[in-house]
């Protein structure tokens, strides 16, 4: 009988480069090489914003291997009387580990964080194919998003 | 012979409070009312993040109204060999000062900085009706914003 599968989700530790996590990443976009200073040097300067930059995992643990990942900025405005907003990025679940509803399970991490820091919205930008998926989640659609690549 | 018109784009001020910035955020969206504790409060947590969080505005120096404002976050990223990308939130050009291309100056103002700070894009999220206007700023359309209110 295999064994049960054991997932646990929590913030990004700096081992987590060695569990796959910028492997992870390149399912998504272009995740490029770094070196262990690099990742090392991005780790603390994300870090250093608390929990205004979150990054969470979900670690299989019986492979050890990262299974899925999403992140939250917290961006502090102005309006809505000093409102704050939660910007979701980067969310990937492991071609390996999709239909386990680890991808739901990353934004509703992220979703209940920001609910705890006292967002009054969080939004996310996607391609249309992914719309349902969010929708699932609880969210929906208002806007476009426009873009400007410079390199 | 009226006085010709004269507009300085520099980044946000704790003085520009007086100078009808709440009023202005109110006619993007729900401002709500601030006390200047509040103001001063949000102004220092911004100001903290550096280049990493800036709030321009353009202020008409015949009336020391300010005429337009919009400001950009910098997100810290693995992906991309530990790329940048600038987020442009709360872009608004009073009604009284529109078609002078104030709301161009401000995206460019704010594309400018991100360039200047390394990232390789920028992205914002607008209604359908402003596609055309940031099209003119130079960004394209290439996906959808999904939102979630909490309140």
């Amino acid at each position: 009988m295999a064994e049960p599968e054991t997932f646990k989700i929590r913030r990004l530790e700096i081992s987590d480069k060695r569990k796959g996590f910028i492997e992870l990443l390149g399912q998504l976009t272009v995740a490029g090489s770094l070196t262990d200073e690099e990742f090392d040097g991005r780790f603390e300067e994300i870090s250093s914003y608390g929990d205004d930059h979150v990054i969470c995992v979900i670690e299989d643990e019986a492979s050890g291997k990262i299974a899925a990942t999403g992140s939250v900025m917290i961006e502090k405005k102005f309006v809505r009387s000093c409102g704050k907003v939660g910007h979701i990025e980067d969310v990937v679940v492991d071609s390996g580990f999709r239909g386990k509803q680890l991808g739901k399970t990353v934004v509703e991490f992220l979703m209940d964080h920001c609910k705890s820091m006292g967002c009054y919205k969080v939004i996310l930008d996607c391609s249309v194919e992914k719309r349902s998926f969010y929708e699932k989640c609880g969210l929906t659609n208002k806007a476009i998003q426009m873009s400007n690549y410079f390199a």
